[in-house]
């Protein structure tokens, strides 16, 4: 993949006229807003631009997805936003793979899979480089465009709580509120709104709650049985696994979410003092240091055991 | 009081030496932010200066306030921070209550008991006005300034998810990150961290939620018997009352917390399409729209009854 620069991009933009902008399955607020943000952009300038994705967007983002026009049109340039890798792009969008002409990205982990792009891992969202693209393009930067990057900040830096806010996090939030960005609406509506049966599985999974090694380690289930009770679906499970860690005194929070296939998906979380990739890489999994997963067979017990046995030897250790 | 610039205050800081700085009893961020900050920037410019509260500065708060040197003398001028009236001193400050010679604060609500003060309801947090005022005093703001002011932001705006959260706090925050302010410890610190009681009688609070009118209200109580169970204290229920509004579909939320006269502290919040504070009022309270509080004597059940039938009123008109 040829590296280009800012400009470049902004020029290869303004080249093209009929853009497909490819996002990963499973969108979430930063790659709605990349994809979104910019095709609002490049509409703007008369030119055809439709996001593509394999998933549907959560209805919750309506408040970008409505402000584009819906166009019919064949791509003569397909971009890619918030894309670490192509298998992520979900099985509608396989046939896209290796046409790919640029990429726009913020994953250090980034495989170059396309013609040219631009990766910069030191942004907290992707939509941090998208802004400025459309800067460059020209473009005025409006209130529609600018809820769709403050959401991509937003979402990714765990409102502004994660280390990957930055200072150009915060700053660019700030000109997005005065370009019109409807900051506490987003953060509400984010953050702050729970569906009936997150609350249930939530509290399911509170009640769960089991301590060892000197509440060092703080262990969390959520059965099959658990998701029917409360009604609750996947996605109402997002955030559950940093519940354990954010106890006083844990150092590995794990959260257990029982699979169909008869084995326990184990989400594992330090206060960064522990390790967890090496945990989860004991059983074939790995991650981040502080954030990392695995997925274990056998019952609730056994997967319990076999994953708190390693998790007290790291904090002894 | 005689309302200053904020360079006439700096210039009223810069002529005296011995200050003492009054914050509100059970300070929080933005009060030991404002406090904290200031005393270190006056005292870097050789002056006494020390806060003063009538309670203990909570020990999560030991970053801001270890870096403070100890200084006993005798004050020639008097300045508040972040405080709305004399009453909010507490019972050991008192003393001081006609002798404050300089107020600094952001409540619209401000009496103006000083005699001399600046009140900006437009800072999200208190500290916002601080910063320009240790900076049009000459003096550097570093690291530890900035963690203090950082920290008002912060916990006032509620990670800057609250509509007090402008364009202006996101860009001083960022401004204080590039001075050195540790953002992503202090948001874990102040917003990621729950003790095991917290945890518990947070647990116990959402088992005992209720809906009513359609689930447009949902209440939640804390009796005392929770919170010998779960050994919580009152400081472990900050922020309970905005559980039950989070919930899609919620359009009131109730909090009832046991109190020890025989009845319970109400804490209703709403999404700001029904004004709670005319609920609250009903029963000799008051407060705002989306947030209001009153106390109602009886049991459980009948201050429930009493408060759901004005909610319930309310939803349906």
């Amino acid at each position: 993949m040829k590296t280009l620069t800012r400009n470049e991009i902004a020029a290869r933009l303004l080249e093209n006229d009929r853009i497909f902008v490819l996002m990963h399955k499973s969108p979430d607020g930063d790659a709605i807003g990349c994809a979104y943000g910019l095709c609002i952009a490049l509409q703007r300038l008369g030119k055809c631009a439709m996001p593509v994705c394999s998933d549907d967007i959560p209805p919750k983002y309506e408040y970008i997805t409505s402000k584009l026009s819906v166009q019919s049109f064949e791509p003569s340039y397909i971009v890619s936003v918030d894309l670490a890798a192509t298998q992520l792009l979900g099985d509608k969008l396989e046939q896209y793979a290796d046409k790919i002409d640029l990429c726009i990205d913020h994953h250090g982990s980034n495989t170059g899979y396309a013609k040219e792009g631009y990766v910069d891992a030191a942004s907290g969202a992707c939509t941090q480089i998208i802004a400025p693209v459309i800067e460059l393009m020209g473009i005025k930067i409006d209130k529609d465009i600018a809820n769709a990057i403050f959401t991509g900040i937003t979402t990714d830096t765990g409102c502004f709580k994660y280390s990957n806010a930055s200072a150009v996090s915060y700053r660019m939030a700030a000109d997005m509120i005065d370009k019109g960005a409807d900051s506490t609406y987003i953060n509400r509506l984010m953050f702050d709104t729970k569906s009936r049966q997150r609350l249930d599985i939530e509290r399911m999974a509170l009640e769960s709650m089991e301590f060892f090694a000197d509440d060092k380690i703080a262990v969390v289930a959520i059965t099959n049985e658990m998701m029917e009770r409360s009604g609750a679906e996947d996605g109402d499970t997002d955030g559950i696994a940093g519940i354990p860690r954010q106890i006083e005194g844990v150092q590995i929070g794990l959260t257990l979410k029982e699979k169909e296939n008869g084995g326990f998906k184990v989400s594992a979380r330090s206060t960064g003092d522990v390790n967890v990739s090496d945990i989860c890489a004991v059983f074939g999994g790995g991650g981040h240091r502080a954030a990392a997963g695995c997925f274990i067979h056998g019952s609730l017990e056994e997967v319990k055991q076999k994953i708190v046995n390693e998790a007290v030897k790291a904090v002894t250790e």
